[in-house]
């Protein structure tokens, strides 16, 4: 507990301080069993499912920014790979788990504020494993990333 | 500040006061320029270049798991695309930078603990593009990923 | 000439046969403009376009298998790589042409006779490049494989 | 056989009377067992394996040609599939074969004569799938494409 004592939280600037407390509505979030994952709770992902597509949402700030000022591509795919993979763990069948066999990404346009929706669809759905589309749309509806997974079924431990 | 003061330190889990330690080592990082973004910052990314081939190492705690307890696949393309987009960004003319056009990535084992090692290095280097091949070993040597990514040159602002 | 001459047409067995018959086709075919190249000929691939999905109709005989006696992976790229190249060179501006830059497919079932239909529609039109994405329909209307591909735009000599 | 005693030989250009001769030692050199389909056959595919790396020679001709007068994106996915599933095939367990999944290719050349040589090499060898690379070389040594592949095993009828 010493490091987090001495914090010296007057230290922190207005970034960090929304980072920290984005972490910490994720922690609470996780204990609440709306987030499966630290990641998701970081990021303070929520998702919704009509039965076809999977739409998750996620917050813009500095916390997911590259050394450029815009969303860093690996958090985008962590979006879409998380939207995939939560789409493909709901059909799989129960006793069994989906993991991220191989993941293609195209970025279409820079991402720096507001909120993004990352979907998922199913594209093929075989016995061993998936292929699902997934995309992601920015505040105003333009679309920053479109991405194709593969997944594998696995039995769940 | 009110929510940081009332996070009540008392109610966090252990992995909970790890993450948030790693995140105010990150910060404190960052302000000391090792970092330059706060995803690099957070999950303690640190990297060497011989040249040729960047190496980039970051540890692996529940701060990057998926909902199954290993490694998120976002998290690992993450790593890839900040070793990838470090090296492009390393030798591409002084008035431009490297932005991720295309990901590409093939996943082939699970990561769960120590830490990992991205590595990139260059395919093809064009005069409007770059391609880039980027792959993670395990603390024990074993690929987890593998990687090859596109990258645009724009004009840095 | 000699080569032709002494083919000896009786040599031939009627895989052999039809596939000379099917690249002769073609050549009349690209010889009346039908066909823009010897690829697309001697595949006898057709295509339609209704102003958004550029759809093309190609042939499954002996011609395009691999030694395990189902359509070559590679042939089946060719399909769609077609279709996506027929339709970015359908809409780039006159003075420009459209050159495959990368392309990612899934191959999720096995062809093997009758004839396919490859689709290609754009996802992101940009000023340099675009995304445009594709799939493969066997004539049962099975989904045989799903593909995305980048395009640059070059100045046509 | 009527269209081919049909086909009025004087008619054909020198490229197309080129293309038939190719295509027509494809089929002496199927017949021989030296190509195991009518793919690799009329392309002219040789290929030497020295235990680690699989090297497959191609020439190139207007029959591989583009619309823009270049090697089409797909036969060049055709010369590296094939050079990449030749690899799998032949480290694969005898009563298996692979059957490529996924394939993912970027362009960094164009190709327009000579000859070209297509790599490829084992990144990562399962029980259930593979990931290998490929890369395509001009007669100049120059890299005209690069590729990963992902291939399944499957019992072998």
């Amino acid at each position: 507990m010493n490091t987090i004592d001495q914090l010296q939280i007057d230290k922190l600037n207005d970034d960090e301080k929304n980072i920290i407390e984005q972490v910490l509505r994720g922690f609470e979030s996780k204990r609440q069993g709306k987030s499966t994952s630290y990641v998701s709770a970081m990021y303070a992902m929520e998702h919704e499912f009509d039965g076809e597509v999977l739409k998750l949402t996620m917050p813009i700030s500095p916390i997911v920014y590259n050394s450029l000022g815009i969303m860093h591509g690996g958090i985008t795919a962590t979006a879409i790979d998380t939207a995939m993979g939560t789409l493909a763990n709901k059909i799989v069948q129960p006793h069994k788990a989906a993991v991220t066999s191989q993941l293609n990404l195209h970025y279409t346009a820079p991402i720096q504020e507001g909120s993004i929706h990352a979907y998922a669809k199913v594209i093929h759905q075989g016995s061993k494993s998936m292929v699902i589309e997934g995309w992601v749309e920015t505040s105003d509806g333009k679309r920053a990333a479109h991405a194709t997974g593969s997944f594998f079924m696995i039995e769940r431990k």
